[in-house]
């Protein structure tokens, strides 16, 4: 027993001298590094006035845009259409109806302009009937292997190196780090520990209705076709309260998705910090804002400009935007 | 900084010194204790065939009934009937109507006899409109200062002390603690932390519909007169698979509203613990089963017998029941 505890306390000491050095080393020694260091030492020196406890150092991100990129259209997509194309042997009348006619076809901006409609109709096409267990096994294996058709890399490669190191960086400063997205709950949760270190229970997302029934005896959740709840808009505050129950201190995002869940935070009593990445680098990633269709960052560019909260410019503050690039 | 890392250190030293003593003092040295040291180190040596890494150790609590008393009927009832009565003066029409009339004229058993539907009722008059932080304030203040009209403590002074020391002692080992109940979220999640040391983020428990919203350019959440979730039967498991996203490996409960979550953690692969509270002693607590309206444990004392899950007798386990007792 006694040995077993005596590894957190190694690694305690371990992290403690990563954080003497550089932890944020893809940042530029621009103001957004600077802002966020001056955040993080405000809140955790002890002789600080504005110290926040350890158990109100609630950190909460986006996914889509502002940890791994979300371009041309969101990588959740890509999953879903895989898996309606191994689907459709057993549904020829997707054959004649959309959005699946599409898809089938491979014209997958037309599958995708349907909107809302035609999404939750390929989400529950794809996940109602499906067994909690038997959704995860698709998604672990599917994530492993598929690759981003213009890039051609997995997906988990297309994961941003700045926002690795700042999820690390909180972490060693005792912060709980979570994840609040419009993606699906179910689609993130089995990989986000893996390739973020953020745990399945700090995994916010939007979902589908799930039921419990015993099959052959055997205890099953099973995926409904009906929305539980969108992970979007004002339903990002909404999932934070459900789900964490205290409102976060920082909150991280990239889009008019996340302008809710940073009022949230930022109204809250004592030092806030809220941070939006800004995609300006159309040679290393995608250049995009006020008519995106995708992480549309319009209202909440004007709100952040007007508030003063943290804009990092991908192209000027990142010295590295993917996992595994080099500077 | 250096200073700050290394107080995690000293805590993880003392926890293995507690351990190395008995951590479950108010626990006779009966069956139900010898089986929860079992199952702790069979999860837990590092040499064990049946090791589960810390991730994975998850365990979680029914509330009423398991962690707290819930007779004569739910500690939540009582203040929501102390909201009910402070409440009534800008209710005119509460006088004549069930089952506000009741609770108004002090007929606490008339007003819970209208089942699911009274008590939906009765949230919905005392939480909706709101905000959640105007509900956190009303809560803790409640529990700071009703008491119970039975045995005139605290109801934060009928925890049971044996469950309180379960809770530090599978802390203690690496697990993350739950709380999954029937019991209103909001209610329970201003005091978990410094009652069980559950943080609001590890309670999980039945909801009502919330709404994100600017009051006077203020954003604020506000409570609706709509269902969001019952977390109690079949909701158990829904609810564990939607807040933690991950099974535990073992669970602890009272009554047949806990059947399905242990049926759910039992079916998992490798070891598994489903416990029973068994209320037995009508001196010290009371005695109830097959037939109480509150904590009813009819079904899951069959299938506890049947798959030889745990069952602790309060009146013969447990040489402590509530919380400053003595022994």
């Amino acid at each position: 027993m006694k040995t077993l505890a005596v590894i957190p306390c190694i690694l305690v000491l371990l992290i403690a001298s990563v954080r003497a050095g550089d932890s944020l080393p893809s940042w530029n020694d621009t103001g957004p590094k600077k802002a966020i260091i001056a955040f993080v030492e405000q809140v955790t020196r002890p002789d600080s006035p504005a110290f926040v406890p350890v158990a109100k150092r609630i950190a909460t991100f986006d996914n889509d845009g502002t940890l791994w990129a979300e371009q041309p259209i969101y990588f959740q997509n890509y999953f879903i259409f895989d898996r309606i194309k191994a689907l459709a042997p057993q549904h020829p009348e997707w054959i004649s109806r959309e959005p699946f006619a599409s898809v089938i076809k491979g014209d997958l901006k037309s599958a995708v302009a349907g909107g809302d409609q035609a999404q939750l109709e390929m989400a529950i096409a794809t996940q109602s009937g499906m067994t909690t267990d038997e959704f995860e096994k698709a998604v672990t294996n599917w994530i492993a292997t598929a690759r981003h058709p213009q890039t051609g890399r997995l997906y988990t490669g297309m994961v941003y190196q700045p926002m690795l190191e700042l999820l690390a960086y909180l972490r060693a400063n005792g912060f709980k780090t979570f994840i609040v997205s419009g993606g699906g709950i179910d689609f993130m949760r089995p990989w986000s520990e893996k390739v973020y270190g953020i745990p399945p229970e700090q995994v916010i997302g939007s979902s589908m209705k799930t039921k419990f029934e015993l099959r052959n005896g055997k205890p099953v959740l099973v995926g409904l076709p009906e929305l539980n709840f969108i992970d979007d808009n004002a339903g990002k505050p909404v999932g934070i309260q459900s789900h964490i129950g205290r409102r976060p201190i920082a909150a991280f995002g990239n889009s008019d998705g996340d302008l809710q869940m940073m009022q949230w935070t930022d109204a809250g009593s004592g030092p806030r910090f809220c941070l939006f990445v800004h995609h300006t680098d159309a040679k290393r990633e995608w250049a995009y804002d006020r008519k995106s269709v995708n992480g549309r960052f319009d209202k909440a560019l004007d709100e952040a400009r007007a508030k003063g909260w943290t804009v990092v410019s991908m192209k000027d503050d990142w010295n590295v935007v993917f996992v595994g690039d080099k500077k």
